[in-house]
């Protein structure tokens, strides 16, 4: 694999053409692409870094001290849009003043240690995917920053007998898989930034996989955390369950590195699948599709991975992902035949032994049906399977082409889903259209619970060219808003970050802010803990 | 039902005699009986009550707070073994001052407001029942405390479509399950305790049901909870799953009355099952039985009830609970008949639909013989489940007679279950052993979890007449090293409250009480709430 780019996601050698029915949709929905490269590097304006103090390279070594100026750019932004949006062009904010690659949690609290008495902001920094802005190098009060990377941090080991692991924070997650792998386990975690992504930035963040439904969201999967924090050291008791208080481990998971530094992780494991069996289905409608959903949650019959699309993403998703061209034909014949122009593919997929695939597929099977599905078999579903990393790729492309790409998720009960999914689809759609750029929003469900689901929407629509994050926030903000209004999470596993922060109020109240605060200041004192992120 | 005993388990209609050969069983085990009743109400030393600032009764009204003697030692204890055999020999420690009962959330949060403007320490009041001193009186640095008393606080909805309902705090088990059972649906939450428990306890302990394994724990039906405190209100967000930091419910949750009062739970409910099926199986061994456990754990196929005792568990418990002789005779004959004179018994439940019952006890049966446990039927498993609330109520009748009853309950993962199993009995039965009281112990295995599980101690013995709490002291004290010293968890359901308090830093280390502290110190800025429990 080559470097990542700097500038998108992953290895230049997965660089991918948009397919020519697709390129032909988007013109005729959106408008005509314009192609808009990425500068170079070397024009990627970045100020001098501010000296850093000797007493941070005395307690790592100077080779874990990296000033250089692509290491800085590398470690400026996380993957989300508007991230992308400012490399491309050059124009990033701010840069590190320094990575620095501690190599253990002590190593990590001597570090923190020297940033607390010499007052250097620490943003501590895993795969770098945060789509939020959580990895921002914002100072705060503070002259200096740096990155703290933790890609040395890579230690894993494995309880068999318990079914549990030990994971350094550092662990990309194939890295994860590999490890666990070789003692015939797996974690079973896979978001989309899986490639990249680190255990410490999925429990930071608490991060949620596409067979989330199967295997729990990684926030469940952790039994213990440790922190390395300013003021010392927690770490939760590794034991099943204890009614010790309140649960620290989930106060650690999703602090989203104000609180300190998550230097291990504890989390189940699985033996790994003997069988994994992916499908596609067609079912009537979104709305009847959602029932099925809530059905298979509800009768405790969910398969590991369920994804249910709505009919733009349906339509669109068909087009832009690496499903192409064979299975969307085979779809429109489908749907051809049925007359079921309004139809949404749901994919379901299945691992484990050989005898629980059969089993719970036999009674996912009689669910979908009777809610009115239609099978069309394993093939699309291996499609999505083999697909299921892409999108990011895919996104670097349309950028490219001045497109824009923006996804963000929620979630609500079963009860208000569809009121929060019409309010803001509706939101997003009208604030495209003020900004004179009509676009297309679409969503799907991925996460399902016997209360509730997520709903994860992506927007497309031609960038208003030399207003790029002006355009961007427009749309967060109307989407936000209609989140807030319609009592739904400001977001399901993306975290607050920097991005969501003017909404996190509406989610836990003015005390529940507070209870964080009080618990940082503690943690935290001197405040150098990634600044600007999750707490106003 | 008659008024509950105010010195024990229950209404006095419960009441129950030891059996005969349960009786000749502790004779020859543990020595004679020795007859010891509870001394009569007004012989209780209680000291007058400090009298309350006008204030409390001018936000709640006089009918709502009351001042009588026998209300007042009637919040004065909950449940425990030391609680007892302080009511049963009229010295009580202290009582509240008064008994005030809020109706709803507002006139908690009027009530905490005037308690912090007037430094009146508040102890919030379910049903009483906890085992750990969760409900003592203590003053901490005040001179007034009262209990607060949310049996009012009964209301309940149900969102049959989300499945999900909001429920008061006050409700105790029985009200629960009849408004959720008029809606068609259950919680499953079936503590020892349930008969007399309410929702808020619930939470603010972290229980643990006997379904714990089908149903969860209670920590895990919540899906969001709203606090009362003297700062103010925190309220979490009832979607399925929030990524928006730290997860404040769990903050709350298990947060045991010293941040505040929990006024309202929404919790997951399930459709009331069309079948309930128990069954009793003989396991080899205790080893060999929880590895069948862990097994059934790890496949994925655990009964919602599943709990195997030991030994001495299985020898004993037949001979003094409801099971008696039938049973026991059974299990006699097919001991003799297996040669199996280790063996144990192991109770399994599962509830839901017809078909969801056949199909899962298939796969649970398939395990549980391969691990060669033997089955014994239906008639010892509903013989188990009749009795399931009995414990208490023979508690009280074995304290008649003298003879000590203590429990306690803690967790570990599968790798080191056994030797936490025999650090802690081996401790109990030296600190038996030292006080002149040799005694019995034994274990059951009762919440199974893919990664571990608990283990729930019994200890009987003779009591030290006089030196009742003394001996209690020396063999909780025992227990409670050995766990910390094992890497066991403190408590898996029981909570801190006051008894477990020397062993929270053990557990949570010296920067996770700062941490919880930290939170108190913003939400109860008085120290009003709960003083003396959980933390030191």
């Amino acid at each position: 694999m080559t470097d990542p780019k700097w500038w998108g996601w992953g290895g230049a050698e997965r660089r991918g053409a948009v397919a020519a029915e697709a390129l032909e949709m988007l013109t005729e929905l959106l408008g005509p692409p314009r192609r808009s490269p990425p500068v170079a590097l070397d024009q990627v304006r970045v100020a001098d870094p501010a000296p850093l103090p000797d007493s941070i390279r005395d307690v790592i070594g100077s080779d874990h001290v990296l000033t250089g100026r692509e290491d800085r750019i590398r470690h400026a932004t996380g993957k989300s849009y508007p991230d992308l949006v400012r490399l491309r062009s050059g124009e990033i904010e701010d840069a590190p003043d320094a990575v620095v690659e501690p190599g253990c949690h002590d190593e990590v609290a001597a570090v923190l240690d020297a940033c607390t008495r010499e007052n250097v902001a620490v943003v501590p920094f895993g795969g770098g995917t945060s789509v939020v802005g959580g990895v921002d190098p914002a100072r705060g009060s503070f002259e200096r920053v740096i990155a703290l990377d933790l890609g040395r941090m890579r230690s894993a080991g494995v309880d068999r007998r318990s079914l549990t692991a030990r994971l350094g924070p550092g662990l990309r997650g194939p890295d994860a898989e590999r490890a666990l792998g070789a003692a015939g386990v797996t974690l079973g975690h896979f978001p989309q930034s899986f490639e990249h992504a680190t255990i410490g930035g999925f429990a930071a963040t608490r991060s949620a996989g596409q067979a989330s439904s199967g295997y729990g969201r990684f926030d469940r999967m952790v039994t213990a955390v440790r922190l390395a924090a300013p003021a010392g050291e927690l770490r939760t008791i590794d034991t099943p369950h204890s009614a010790a208080g309140p649960a620290l481990r989930e106060l650690i998971v999703g602090s989203e590195g104000v609180l300190g530094v998550i230097t291990e992780v504890t989390a189940c494991v699985r033996p790994r699948p003997e069988e994994r069996r992916y499908e596609a289905w067609i079912a009537p409608e979104f709305a009847s599709g959602v029932e099925i959903v809530r059905e298979l949650a509800q009768q405790r019959v969910l398969p590991d991975v369920v994804r249910l699309s709505d009919r733009n993403e349906t339509r669109v998703s068909l087009a832009l992902s690496g499903m192409g061209g064979a299975v969307r034909r085979l779809l429109d014949g489908y749907l051809r035949l049925r007359r079921q122009a309004r139809g949404c593919i749901l994919i379901t997929g299945w691992e484990g032994t050989s005898e629980a695939v059969g089993l719970r597929r036999a009674l996912a099977t009689r669910a979908l049906r009777s809610g009115g599905a239609v099978a069309l078999g394993a093939r699309p579903g291996r499609s999505w399977y083999r697909g299921r990393f892409e999108g990011p790729y895919l996104r670097d492309e349309l950028l490219d082409l001045s497109y824009m790409v923006e996804t963000l998720e929620t979630a609500h009960t079963w009860t208000r889903l569809g009121e929060l999914y019409h309010a803001v689809s509706g939101a997003i759609r009208d604030a495209l259209q003020a900004q004179g750029t009509p676009g297309l929003v679409f969503a799907h469900v991925s996460h399902a619970y016997p209360d509730g689901a997520s709903l994860y929407f992506t927007v497309l629509a031609a960038q208003r060219v030399g207003h790029e994050l002006e355009q961007w926030r427009a749309v967060k903000r109307a989407a936000s808003e209609a989140i807030v209004r319609t009592g739904g999470t400001i977001t399901h596993h993306h975290a607050i970050g920097r991005d969501h922060r003017p909404y996190i109020r509406d989610e836990i109240g003015e005390l529940g802010v507070e209870a964080i605060a009080a618990v940082k200041a503690r943690l935290d004192p001197a405040g150098i803990m990634n600044p600007g992120k999750l707490l106003a």
